[in-house]
């Protein structure tokens, strides 16, 4: 494997972060890893963990990167990029772990101005309901899909760039539009975690919820995992998405009102079908 | 371990019968097992694997019955009842492993009459998306709640037999009245049930299902597991349960309403709040 890179820089060590730089390592990468972040804590345990090889402060790092993966939290984004944009290298290649693209491209053109071309948007569709540097792993990536939304103006190069490094974590890469991820992901992924805290705070909400919580059983566990994720990312993630979301809460109470006519029928033929074609689709499905 | 029973008629041989028949054996019970069933292919099944010793037509089985395991399609136990009501030994206990207990009582006060003080209705809180003999394991209802709804009329006697075989399976036994057991599986089961069944639905009735199904990950994984459980069986439970779900889902539409007024607001701080208490519940869970 020959790597166009020698110096990657990640913001952010943590789940995302951590496990693409052990990817890396995985793959025969005999480059630097400079691991930047807010929390010196767990950098310094990221590096004695064999994560990263050296921990700098963002501008020098930058100044020396041939590749940054942004792996902070979303909402950083903007004045992130606005602080390290004097600092980039031309050669520089930017991309990003972000649940929503939209957002994060209107926030890097206005950032990065005429050096936007050097951004490739990307969401590696990998995760876990843990979090930080302790939980990442080589094979996060691993057969999993990374969608990548290039804009008209992105460098060819850069995007191929983004694309082969991704690929060596593992990945398998969807080009698409950015409008287009933020459609899909509304429903797939951030609907059902609304859902789930909605669920959590219906039972919080109830005279008995200690003795419901005591007698929720394995349905209820698998159902309520994605309420255990983090919530100062799932609000920002929620702002990010707020059209397409509202519109997927819309369209799902109009099912949920489907529903309640089947039930006040009393007609358990109609609601079978409407529970089977759920059924069929689930049970087919393979990630 | 001293047993009480010599003889336990199974109806029903699947995961809950097959799993009840497989703790009573690892527990040490050396009287006969009887399995009782409609499908001939699937007690042969059951035989060969040693999970029951016997199989017989249902009125024979019963006859000779110590106690007796209802672990058929909830929707049959009136039509059961009745036909083995002439049949039972006045000794005899019966139980049951459905999900929902007001409607299973009103079936078995109508087809038992007198001898309904025999009946001690039951609902283990444990189960699989997987059906059927092969998935049946003795420790399914190790460490597992067991809620029984005892009636003004039932035996002492029967409701301390039946206690003690769960115990024997391994379980943690719970009393409540049928109306409360009814009420809170409705919020803590059901209703998660109909959620992921109606989520699918969402999904399936956009035009780009598939690319959505295909870019889907863990968190849809773990959020859509139940939606692959039996449509027949669901249907039953919601019939049967119909009142509180329609609660069920009315309320959680107004919590979902909350959200939408939350995300209209576009306030991070509030929308972190909302999911911070459900998160909080969440983490803080434990089966």
């Amino acid at each position: 494997m020959e790597f166009k890179f020698s110096r990657v820089v990640i913001v952010g060590v943590g789940l995302m972060g951590g496990s693409f730089a052990l990817a890396l390592r995985r793959a025969g990468f005999t480059g630097e890893i400079i691991g930047v972040g807010r929390n010196p804590q767990h950098l310094q345990h990221a590096l004695q963990q064999g994560v990263i090889d050296q921990i700098k402060p963002l501008l020098s790092a930058v100044q020396e990167a041939d590749l940054i993966l942004l792996a902070m939290p979303v909402a950083q984004t903007k004045a992130l990029l606005q602080n390290i944009t004097p600092h980039l290298q031309s050669t520089a290649v930017i991309t990003d772990c972000g649940s929503t693209k939209q957002d994060v491209i209107v926030a890097a053109k206005k950032a990065l101005g005429e050096k936007f071309n050097q951004f490739v948007a990307a969401h590696p569709i990998a995760g876990s309901e843990k979090s930080g540097v302790q939980a990442a792993q080589a094979e996060l990536y691993q057969e999993r899909y990374v969608i990548l939304c290039p804009e008209s103006d992105t460098l060819r190069t850069a995007l191929q760039d983004v694309r082969q490094i991704w690929q060596i974590c593992g990945a398998k890469i969807i080009e698409m539009s950015a409008l287009q991820h933020d459609t899909i992901f509304a429903t797939v992924s951030h609907l059902p975690h609304l859902l789930a805290f909605g669920y959590m705070n219906l039972i919080l909400a109830s005279d008995d919820s200690e003795l419901k919580l005591k007698l929720a059983g394995s349905g209820f566990r698998d159902f309520t995992r994605i309420a255990g994720a983090n919530p100062e990312m799932w609000a920002d993630i929620t702002c990010a998405n707020r059209e397409n979301l509202l519109k997927n809460i819309n369209d799902y109470q109009l099912i949920l009102q489907q529903l309640q006519r089947l039930i006040e029928q009393r007609d358990p033929e109609k609601l079978k079908e409407f529970f089977t074609s759920a059924y069929q689709a689930r049970t087919q499905w393979k990630m």
